[in-house]
């Protein structure tokens, strides 16, 4: 069974997906390549996966059939699961508690494409939609603190399966990520991303996409070249809140931005991450928002030591590339 | 020229080396393959770096010429540069500094090798020896809070160049991996790093390597597979004040970890960091250790989502395998 465990020198929290690892290279399987036909993503191949959780699909299918246009899954290799006491008891000087949490999967397409950039703005609407719907479904259980929505594109940003999927963890704590943005953005003195998102609109030069709801801007201390950020204009901690114009605009504007990426990059991978508010927070102590990293730099020994990035491309240059469609190389 | 900035939504500095990036796509050239004969590192090739800042030479050579068994020379793409004040200002929200700090290489070997494992260890000693020296002269320069040094072997780690080499970077703050640590391992309630050595001793399932001096194991919280840790065994914060006795067991250690990797993993590209203490601490507040973070697994979403990791493999099967000297897969 899985097991969370922290670093009592550092904090960190790691889980420890024993599961998967009796064998400890099991996590290998994962990375096989998949076409259509072979996807057990792929309709017609429902009964590889999980049975569902949930799905959008057209009346009168049934469930682990095909007639889906948006399915969700338990991940067939939870690094989490069940529920209990998030409460960690030492082992020594170590700390450590059971492997709780959920893990599920989101299909966001019965098409066998990559990523959202493949897809059309309503279907990235239904998918953005679908979070929304997990994140209030996961949050009643007693022990969720925090909800943490991801997606991996390409193998260099850690994706094992090729059809276009997301994936969704409850944990029982807030992750350190989270708790250093909700000291900026729930501060009561206002919120540094309200500000932020005031001066990139007046600015213009990290901006790629300014919508009536929605900014798409190139942060000004971006980790990686072609870092991209996707930020509500009004300051809402809440992402399951956001009501259909905002969302829908969301939608419009990421597919946009990927879009913008993978033209100018040549399909790059790459993660995307939404931060949400705490479960157990007020929704005004935080601004949700969601963040696209490019995978085309690596990480390495000095951002592993520091917490730091060098980063070689200039967010301004990033930006003025996105929005003149220009291919660097 | 580069520039610190800093991301005001999570504290994280960025280093945003724009004089890499006038061409965007500069910093690609250093990921070119070399092969002995045309690689820069390599001895004849010495007016193909930056002169060199000093060396371990046989007597009667010219400094820039063969006959070097450790040199030290200026990054050719240095991140950071220059002196100054670290005096962060204002950009509007943004915050901002300008790009100092010092960059520098470590040319471990004459030999045409990829790490620390292929040397013999009284060279690896060497290698230390220089790293200790380079921390002395690199903190009398008045704006320097830290020093980080690091080695990245294989592309997947980061590697830009083969050749064995490390890097070291001074920096004009404390980074935030180091401050985390320095709050557990210097408390007066003492240090916790000092604990967890105690403890991997006595219950000896996660320990790969144990001598008088040092110790190696396998972290109970390892972010990744077959991550270890390598401590000297008494209270010290400054690596630079290590004594000859600490210094050469280290190097026999890590050279024997860094092999036991290379033979159950068939060479895998991984990290490894010093953290030592910052510059201006008392030298208890700290204690120094490396860390070899090997890297089969790729961080992904939820690692930068969340600050956490999802390891598939537990350490105590790491350290089993490693003191076996037997290939899973």
């Amino acid at each position: 069974l899985s097991e969370w465990r922290m670093d009592v020198v550092t904090g960190r929290w790691v889980v420890i997906a024993a599961e998967r690892g009796g064998r400890p290279f099991d996590f290998k399987i994962e990375r096989e390549g998949t076409r259509a036909g072979t996807c057990p993503l792929c309709p017609g191949h429902e009964r590889e996966t999980p049975p569902e959780i949930t799905a959008y699909r057209a009346p009168g299918t049934a469930p682990d059939t095909p007639g889906w246009r948006v399915r969700v899954v338990p991940n067939k290799f939870p690094a989490v699961r069940g529920c209990g006491c998030a409460v960690a008891s030492a082992r020594g000087v170590h700390r450590a508690m059971p492997g709780i949490g959920a893990h599920e999967m989101v299909i966001e397409s019965p098409k066998h494409v990559r990523g959202l950039e493949d897809l059309g703005p309503e279907e990235v609407a239904a998918v953005l939609l679908m979070w929304q719907e997990r994140c209030l479904a996961l949050r009643r259980l007693a022990w969720v603190e925090y909800i943490q929505v991801f997606k991996n594109v390409g193998r260099a940003a850690g994706a094992s399966l090729e059809h276009t999927h997301s994936q969704i963890m409850a944990l029982p704590f807030v992750p350190r990520e989270v708790a250093a943005e909700l000291a900026a953005t729930g501060a009561p003195e206002g919120c540094r991303l309200c500000a932020v998102v005031r001066q990139e609109l007046a600015e213009e030069s990290r901006v790629v996409v300014a919508g009536r709801h929605v900014v798409v801007f190139a942060p000004f201390a971006s980790r990686f070249p072609f870092e991209l950020w996707v930020v509500p204009l009004v300051h809402e901690g809440d992402f399951a809140r956001a009501d259909r114009a905002v969302r829908e605009e969301m939608a419009l504007a990421l597919h946009g931005a990927l879009g913008r990426l993978a033209r100018v990059l040549g399909r790059p991978p790459y993660n995307l991450i939404l931060h949400t508010g705490p479960v157990n927070r007020a929704a005004a102590d935080f601004h949700w928002h969601l963040e696209v990293l490019p995978r085309i730099t690596v990480p390495a020994g000095f951002e592993f030591g520091t917490g730091y990035y060098v980063n070689p491309l200039p967010p301004e240059a990033a930006a003025r590339y996105l929005v003149q469609n220009e291919n660097p190389r």
